[in-house]
């Protein structure tokens, strides 16, 4: 790479500022590799009457997503996707699922012609019953290799630098290693691995397994269930990577994308506590998610609908028990209870000597 | 097997006693293949000033160590071993681990010919700087074979019949069925597995990484340090187990005595606890377990020891690093921080396209 590298981070939520704090600390370490301005697109909205990005800009702070953290001087808020991404050869996506493709389609002919990309998005694009990968998708559009970002990564926990670890997944070796660069500090503990598919799969599928333990705590079940419920949660993903895309090691369920984000999903997380809440309160998920998200739709109920539709589509149903009996639950009026009686093996398997 | 199989429980405590009635379930329902009444050595001891042994068989319930679960009326409570053991086909060990070998010593000659073992003891012990797998050690003394049963099992839980899986690893197909037989309920969902080596390591080892996700809390780190430290125990534990120890393979780490019975034990458990309050407190170790355990050691604690002074003799503690963090957080006045500062991997490894 003959010229410095230009960053730019599409979307500037919650996550999506903190990561654009580390990536900003990133390019003045490492100056040689990266020019030293971070742009930053933001959906333009007013906070008290003033431009979000021009508070950004001035404070270096996002007042609304991720208040009382400086994100770095060199963190500049760019209130179009357009020219935020200018000549940009390195794109972080980092944006609710629904805008990707409508923003992916304003950026084409304004990177940078060697631009790679990379995917912090959470979850599968549901098509014409079909689970699509993001990275994949905006390979497609672009025409850009893109590779991922996931693990077990509480957005505030990140901008206050406490020790945490992610995974990357790159297919090329060559872009790990800039991606490493870009995202690796002393506190966000990066390892890269070839898996992109098994590592979004995870992704998307542990926002399922979390409302499983949500019904577990919903009905005071112990330890001994949710346990389960999380081991077969953690299997039934594993298998459904293996089953439809093609490529999914057994080892990216060992990285922080996947059991170490499953353990922390399924222990704190809205996915968990919403669906508790529906267990114990008996009020429809729509109506929980009015009264606890403001009637923003969870991830988790979305993808179990999306899960459910592919998996029934192929007659397959009955070998993701769990992910069924949650679909179930949620959707079918199905006896909460089958979250364990669905587990039941009857028969174990008893492995060859 | 021409003959009914007599199935004792060497060991009587809380988990001793719920397994028996899971056992004494099982004899009823495959009464073609076992006995119906199952032995349970009792180490004799006053209750109100009466033998524990006559009050459990009379009120068919374990009134100090499982109060309020019925055991059914038949488990046989016998107070010497040799004599609860006397011509037993299924030895069921469940006891403390530093009365395995006094025991075992003392039923040479007691027991059928043909007999079979299954160890559900804790740990590994620690002789001459080696650490030896329990099964083993009763298969050398007894000369029978012995499997193994570990899983994420809270006693009382399956006492009181909630849905849990656990693990059995047997070497030989035939015993793995007999043994599905003895333990498989509805509610105690047994798999069958061959790595009787890796079940042991799992079930050694989540001590000492729980005595780790204990130091996160007890320094009130959050959830992406915490699923740091329990995922890289995991990886910590394999890695341990198949460096050590010949067979153990990766799909071990998957069934309920690896990740499940790890997330339990890091969840809650008083390993966890203790090591919480000894960071908390700034007392030293010994004198917690005195104030919250009795005086009585931890599993984790001495596990730390013993796996520290493996690992030195071998010059490995760097291959090691949370292992190693937490023995000398607890025994050497390390800085707490080292639990997360120690994993920082500084570079991450790129896998190969």
């Amino acid at each position: 790479m003959s010229t410095k590298q230009k960053v730019t981070i599409i979307g500037s939520g919650n996550w999506g500022s903190s990561i654009a704090r580390v990536c900003a600390q990133n390019t003045i370490r490492h100056s040689d590799t990266f020019e030293r301005e971070v742009h930053m697109w933001v959906f333009e909205e007013k906070v008290d009457g003033k431009n979000l990005t021009e508070i950004i800009n001035e404070k270096h702070e996002n007042v609304k997503y991720l208040p009382g953290i400086n994100l770095g001087e060199n963190v500049i808020a760019v209130p179009d996707a357009k020219e935020a991404s200018k000549g940009a050869n390195v794109l972080v996506f980092v944006l609710p699922h629904q805008f990707v493709y409508k923003v992916c389609e304003s950026l084409k002919g304004v990177i940078s012609d060697d631009c790679v990309a990379i995917s912090l998005i959470k979850g599968l694009d549901y098509k014409d019953n079909n689970l699509l990968i993001f990275s994949e998708e905006i390979e497609r559009i672009l025409g850009i290799p893109c590779a991922a970002l996931s693990g077990a990564n509480i957005a505030s926990e990140v901008a206050e630098e406490q020790f945490g670890e992610t995974t990357i997944a790159s297919e090329s070796a060559k872009h790990g290693e800039l991606f490493l660069k870009l995202f690796h500090t002393e506190y966000f503990d990066c390892n890269v691995i070839a898996d992109s598919r098994g590592l979004q799969v995870c992704g998307a599928l542990k926002n399922v397994v979390a409302l499983g333990a949500g019904i577990c705590e919903g009905l005071n079940y112990g330890n001994n269930t949710k346990a389960a419920v999380i081991r077969r949660g953690l299997i039934e993903m594993r298998k459904f990577g293996k089953a439809f895309f093609g490529g999914v090691r057994t080892e990216t369920f060992f990285e922080s994308c996947g059991v170490a984000d499953l353990i922390t999903t399924c222990s704190g997380g809205r996915n968990k506590k919403v669906s508790a809440a529906f267990i114990k309160s008996g009020k429809s998920i729509e109506e929980i998610e009015q009264e606890m998200l403001n009637g923003q739709k969870l991830q988790g109920t979305t993808t179990s609908q999306e899960v459910y539709s592919f998996l029934s589509a192929r007659n397959m149903t009955h070998e993701f028990p769990l992910m069924t009996a949650i679909y179930r639950v949620i959707y079918e009026n199905a006896s909460p209870e089958c979250i364990a009686r669905d587990l039941r093996t009857h028969k174990a398997i008893v492995e060859k000597e």
